[in-house]
């Protein structure tokens, strides 16, 4: 997408992406669905209560939009929404992409070849020494470091690329420090490298924030290194991320008898290459063929034209009843009720904006009790 | 091979195995050019002198041999040669197979499924830790241990697998302790267990002898774990015989900060599994298809008929000059010569008797100088 929105859309494209139960898949299927983000703006209230939503749906005014990219560039920052010429590639390539970011320093950084490092908070000091030294050779062999900006290994990496090029990734917004022990890194990174967001100004990090940062983490780089992790830690979690984005999963290994090494371990186990320095890191990268980063559908996503396809009553109801609590598979619900593809989307569309739709992986959904 | 060996033939096959420049290869390629070990025996001084040897080979006499059988029995031992009904099925699968084996002990641990646990003789606290773990634990699931006797993992793996199964072989004679500091270990599991070397009794062991002894661990086992190993250690050597011999090879990771896992490391990295403990042995042998131990050319092996293949003169000297110091494959002498396979291997097997042939890896053979 090298056009420029126009402004509406933009606004139009921030709106969408702030509204209630829109997240980023239901973002891509409107835009998929609707010419631009402005009919599908238009086409929210309708499309819920089809759906079944009983409360008003909430969505930001233009008023509101206008202050969120007020209150972003107050502090310094650009906020990209998705289609925007500036928009990271590799985060447009993202499937499903972020709706929209702010992006607060050096934009350039995110566009160069970019390997993450995460790890545990709690790391060891062998574990911190190994993230800033791998993240040292690599910011020197011209990559930027991409991490989470937590304790432990995320700082070490951070710090030891500032010199080199770093990018933070934060759960909240770019104007909320956390941790707090990182402040100065915080400050540091958004003056000599680049912080990145998902979320408006003054939001506050909580627990459901920290996967879509982690998403973002990946999304941003060719690899993750993960380098102490311990079981069902957001590195995992991050790891992934990356493997869904296609994106290469390298582990440090330690020893079994230490807890920090039972996460990197298991993601060797699991196929992760071994990795034990920075040059280990570039020739696994280079064992991955190039991989051409371009938008999902680029053809035809945020380029639908005319009336969006409205499944009859009858059929609307024959794919609800193929859903139930346990989830189904989109391609089971085409077989069991021989609706289209675009009808079936439709129709889990509606119900996501009611709110009573989870989306499970390998696109398989199921239904919520109703409130 | 389920039928005994003659007397003869026995102490053919010992004589031939205890002849200066006889090793597995040469012993192979004898009992594939002619109907019995008898009558290679017999053939051996022409055969090295038609290779060009100069000095007279060394072949012990049938008194020699017969001494060697007395002594490995004094020490409670039998002496098995290849070919014969209790010589161990996966070591009579290994290519070559070792031509002669002592073995003290319970001969039937050789049969069980086995896996061998070798690592550094400068152990952490960790890693011998790691290994008695792994040995007990795999021990309890019903497969014997296998290891070197060395210091370290080696000891460890065997100490904790005293109960449940375990085998020492030996660089050296079954009656030579080797380091000194396993003595009480290496009785124990002579009586507990078993011994196993490829050397006549009073042999005192040297550096040529370990990776025969190596390749003997790993024979004898289904998979070959790593614990700890440095570069170039002889584990990593044991781990090489197991790709060659089709065994699996697992290793048990550590931080890259410390030097004696950088081994074990390495072979995760060149595609080892990664293992933690005796479970992931376990799983990761599921993994691997089972394979049929059956002896190489069985059906030809040591049974071939009638005079064996003689090239001429003229032949002889097409095949030398296609030798050099530089290792040529096999495959390429039968290109550039014309000759055939039989009449390459005979001409190979004099000059091998006449100690003017190195054999390299991958079926690759080179001339040394003259003496």
């Amino acid at each position: 997408m090298s056009r420029p929105l126009s402004g509406a859309e933009r606004l139009a494209r921030l709106r969408l992406a702030r509204s209630d139960t829109v997240g980023p898949v239901t973002f891509r299927e409107l835009l998929q669905h609707f010419p631009n983000a402005v009919e599908a703006l238009e086409a929210l209230p309708s499309l819920a209560a089809r759906g079944g939503r009983k409360s008003a749906l909430r969505i930001p005014s233009r008023a509101d939009a206008e202050r969120e990219i007020a209150a972003t560039e107050a502090l310094g920052a650009r906020l990209i929404v998705y289609g925007e010429p500036d928009f990271p590639l590799r985060l447009a390539a993202v499937d499903p992409p972020p709706p929209v970011i702010s992006v607060l320093g050096a934009p350039h950084l995110a566009e160069r070849k970019a390997v993450a490092i995460v790890g545990s908070r709690n790391a060891s000091a062998a574990g911190t020494k190994l993230a800033a030294t791998i993240a040292r050779d690599l910011g020197q062999a011209g990559f930027t470091i991409v991490s989470g900006l937590a304790r432990g290994i995320d700082a070490a990496a951070h710090r030891a690329s500032l010199d080199t090029g770093t990018i933070g990734v934060l759960a909240g917004g770019l104007d909320i420090v956390y941790p707090e022990e990182n402040r100065a890194l915080q400050t540091q990174i958004a003056e000599r490298g680049a912080l990145i967001s998902e979320m408006p100004p003054g939001t506050r990090p909580q627990a459901r924030h920290f996967p879509r940062r982690n998403r973002l983490i990946s999304g941003l780089s060719l690899a993750v290194v993960v380098v102490e992790a311990a079981m069902r830690s957001g590195s995992l979690i991050t790891a992934r991320f990356a493997l869904e984005q296609g994106r290469d999963v390298f582990a440090v290994p330690g020893s079994p008898l230490d807890p920090r090494a039972r996460g990197s371990n298991s993601l060797i186990k699991d196929g992760a290459a071994l990795v034990e320095n920075a040059e280990d890191v570039i020739a696994a990268l280079q064992q991955t063929p190039m991989r051409p980063f371009t938008e999902p559908d680029a053809t035809h996503y945020g380029r639908a034209s005319g009336t969006p396809f409205e499944p009859d009553a009858a059929m609307r109801q024959r794919i609800l009843s193929a859903l139930g609590p346990t989830p189904t598979a989109v391609d089971d619900i085409v077989r069991q009720t021989g609706a289209s593809i675009p009808a079936i989307r439709m129709v889990l569309l509606e119900l996501d904006l009611a709110g009573r739709l989870h989306r499970d992986p390998g696109d398989r959904v199921s239904l919520l009790p109703e409130e």
